[in-house]
């Protein structure tokens, strides 16, 4: 109930604040016996990591995982796995002069009010660096998952977009530029539009596209917990996410019935997939694909107004080291949320066996 | 983990197919001492049902609610409150041709091949049918939220759209006319679309908008059940939902942070409302907003082709009585599962005071 | 969180109070395609009705229950089984003069407290009426666990104890006699002690034993949620019920570790069993066993003094038709109970596999 | 669903190995604005550690909590509180001689068979180590909790009984001898008895009680989580717990109605309290009161038989530093369980305020 847990039987409990010790979690109902590759792990976290390019945050957190509990000579046991990532490169005197400001569509205000408390140093637990522990935990399932391919990358930022559909684009080359977009020529008009707004101290938001490949046929539970349902409700859990759409998504509103439909043809295949790889909520072993849309980011560099605790306007303006975009570090959280969400239904559905 | 319950302690559990006995379900959590009134349930039913006017399946079922406990003396009593609906007009042979065929688009194979069983009269549990367990549900929570007001309204068909934003919209002209727009003339394009569709044999999408106004602040469970992925679950848990975005939504991917930013001026409300009402995943106490892409049904009255059991390929049509637009119907719907969402959270809540 | 549901996977939610219309439930994440034989349920609530024998309430419920969805041609579809039993021998009368008294030892005193509200007639929501749906579907799990074998039997009423451990008795013997003791005699002076104290209008309470035989190895999950502690939970929920011992039980206070561990020997066997078929939460494929206490009935016919609503004294006597011994009625209830914490775990379990 | 988290709003979930790196725990749920004292986590820590007596394990564990999260300026924040303790005095080699063999009445052929790998040292997982993390919990919340008073001590130990009950007994006693009985007395006798079988190298087992005053009216979730239920199951729990009674208990099964029914007289008081604090499943303000029954330890030094992997008999004997008997050490770990429940279904019940 309280939220900070995420799955059903593959499930993660996460805590910690942005600029406290440590942040870290706990992986509880992991199939035992599964060999775990601390290296993967880590590749993950360096797709995440702040200062990884000149289009991100330039703040250094060489973070780097340790696990407590659960695997035994590399492989997992069947009981929780406890790790812990120590908070290090963690300034809170950027913060001092924001203490009792309410920034502009941050969560200072609403967990001011909620919890009457306020750990001002960087957001605490509404930062984004929780995510770590989301990427963690999403690298482990990927590596229980590993017939199953799950793989995101950026599709729009502002108004640059991507041309080819999900089906045609070139999945090695995602991680070949720091956008982490496919097509390169895309990608390069992508990084030119964010160094141009970073230079004004402005943000800029886009689109992550995610695909998965090779689902069984047969995950989601309906009728609340159809896949995409759960699938949604994990990009909407990410940081600066405003929309969900998978398959045909809104375009479907401009499409009539007849030209929608998938029709089956052999092999259990069909011929369009408009349904996005799920129906009625199940998924039918059809590529499944989603977007997720990201606003531009709250911090921006500029002299903002807003109100601070006593209710007084003020002029303020934000120190420290932040994106223009959370996109390209996103890509990573997008994909540990979906492996999260397809190991828990995957693991779910073998009850039906 | 099985997927016939919604909500943490507003807790609704649903049985029932389409052609069978009945539907009903129970509500767990419900508080005690309030009184709820039977004929605001059946309005809402009404709102619902088909057959209500032209441009919607001329099926007739005269849904009326028999409630079975926990409620006494009108007055809710804290204890689960039980209640069914019995099917009536339930033409099960209309689907005795398309026994054995998985209809493009339905749930028919998903079903069928996670369940290794299939209940071919009308869609079995994953029927829209078993939205009537949802209205039921919802108009008890409405009661209970009294003052808090959650509306809907569709405000896209195909490419016909409500000129106005949430904040503009007259909210009583919404149940004026049959398609539920609250712009007069835009309803009537909207309408004469739908019957140009239909005569056709079929179908067309589009968009609601829902707005919950006088939503406390607080509401809201971070990291991961943050209010508007929960809301953004629920809606893509109604069958032929496609997306889910709130406040600014996919169009924030075009906005930059210093125009996309909500300042907070006096009284703790922001001079605009891009955030939607929500941030960091908890109630800010303004106007909380959210669209749903509904897709074009997929029961046409085409001829169309597919496979069947035995992997053959077949041509088929489709007989029965099914709506050439969902939109109207399930206006209801989203009022509804918003309405659980708001209530849940409302309780849960109030473990913090 | 609220509490009317039982169990993880396979889901019981139920609804109903004693003088209500109608009493039922909801079973989710029932694994489809089984086979079920409503004459076995029936069978089952013939051994919970009331009227059974002449040591048991002479009141008169012919319970049938109607399956409303979820089983199809005779067998599960993997949706969720509705059922439903009315109401029908319910004299509220009956209750009238004691509405606003707070019994000695019944909940209504707590309810009203809880709830502000109180539903007089029989108990309400806090009758042992509920236990009908416990048995409706604890034979459905039994059915789907065919082979694993679950009985109970009557081991003691007040000092009257039968003297064969678990594994020494005739199971066939049980159902041989009215209050289902195994042994003839004991049974015999058991029923001769239950007259006796009914003449006087008093009550008297007595343990039930079960035994779990077949049982896989590899059911339970530890730390918190021991199959030994989830068996426990079960029986402690069921109304009356004071006290779970497992294994050795509360003698294993007074014997030394050197008599009290079970020895493996060939085949994976122990030597003894005082570990009860469990160990470290985890069964190991010997028989599981228990004891469950049941006190006295509260509901006894002499003339009583308590308090009413207004904190006034009061002087009154309990008419209606009341049990004078709850043990026979609750033996088919412990062994429900069991069984749906044995399916529950067993189908948990799956996800290791 | 995996057995690693206890409780519904105030939710702990722990991880961690005897012999790992590290044991520690996430507590999710736990309302802001609160002062917590890690001192009096550090007394309950010491209550529980090994090497505090003679009569038990002379393993020098200095726990001492480290808190990641969640606590800020010594108040909680509301955010999850993450805590680590890591493991030092962990001599793994004394476990090498029996890494193959499956102890008596250990959880090794249990763990082994359910999860097909073994982390020998220490029991791992199954370890009574993991209780360390329950008292960190359990200390929080007895902080929490401050107007409601929690206390254990032990009333038996094989056939040596406290004769007062658990109202007669003096509290603030039950700290003064090693053994943490109340009644200098028996006391003596106790720990002589222990010392006695300990220089057998056997072991012994025996029964704690718990009180708990001041309990509000009205806490309990009928009909599956009642009162009782829950707390049966968070002793049930505990390792070596072999039975759970509460009120009565199992004398209840020797009473008649007449005799044991608690009459009402004023002020909302019962003349009697067999009935234990908990009516219906629902606390009724009087003092809850139940018994926890634990078994010898499992690990003697003498010389014992046993299966290893290979269902080979063997001979071995168990070095090590080990508990005679586990009750002192028990009746922290108790009442941290006993605050758990009470706590959460306190702050459950707020729901209904």
């Amino acid at each position: 109930m309280p939220g900070n847990t995420f799955g059903n039987i593959f499930k993660l409990t996460t805590f910690g604040e942005s600029h406290g010790k440590a942040i870290g979690g706990i992986i509880d109902g992991c199939p035992s016996g599964i060999k775990i590759d601390k290296k993967k792990i880590n590749y993950e976290l360096n797709r995440r990591k702040p200062g990884q390019s000149e289009i991100v945050s330039p703040r250094q957190e060489k973070d780097k995982v340790e696990i407590l509990s659960g695997i035994y000579n590399k492989k997992t046991t069947g009981t929780p796995i406890g790790f812990i990532v120590y908070n290090k490169d963690t300034k809170s005197k950027d913060y001092k002069n924001i203490k009792n400001i309410y920034r502009p569509s941050h969560a200072d205000f609403t967990y001011y009010k909620k919890y009457k408390i306020r750990d001002y140093r960087g957001g605490g637990r509404s930062s984004a660096r929780e995510t770590v522990c989301r990427v963690i935990a999403g690298s482990i399932a990927k590596q229980i998952l590993n017939n199953i391919n799950i793989y995101a990358y950026v599709s729009s930022i502002n108004d640059i977009k991507i041309k080819n559909t999900y089906d045609k684009i070139k999945v090695k080359n995602i991680e070949k530029n720091i956008i982490r977009c496919p097509d390169k020529n895309v990608a390069i008009e992508m990084i030119n539009l964010i160094k141009k707004i970073q230079k004004k101290g402005d943000t800029i938001g886009g689109v992550i596209t995610c695909v998965i490949k090779n689902t069984p046929i047969g995950l989601g539970e309906p009728i609340f917990n159809k896949l995409h349902a759960e699938l949604g409700k994990a990009m909407l859990s990410i940081n600066a996410v405003k929309g969900f759409e998978y398959g045909s998504g809104f375009k479907c509103t401009k499409m009539k019935g007849s030209e929608h439909n998938d029709v089956y043809i052999k092999d259990n295949k069909t011929k369009t997939n408009y349904s996005g790889g799920i129906q009625g909520g199940i998924s039918n072993g059809m590529d499944i694909y989603f977007n997720v849309a990201f606003k531009p980011v709250s911090t921006i560099k500029k002299t903002q107004y807003s109100l601070n605790k006593k209710n007084e306007k003020v002029k303020f303006k934000i120190k420290g080291r932040h994106d223009p975009c959370v996109l390209p570090r996103a890509v990573p959280i997008v994909e540990a949320m979906t492996a999260l969400v397809i190991l828990d239904y995957f693991l779910l559905n073998k009850i039906y066996k």
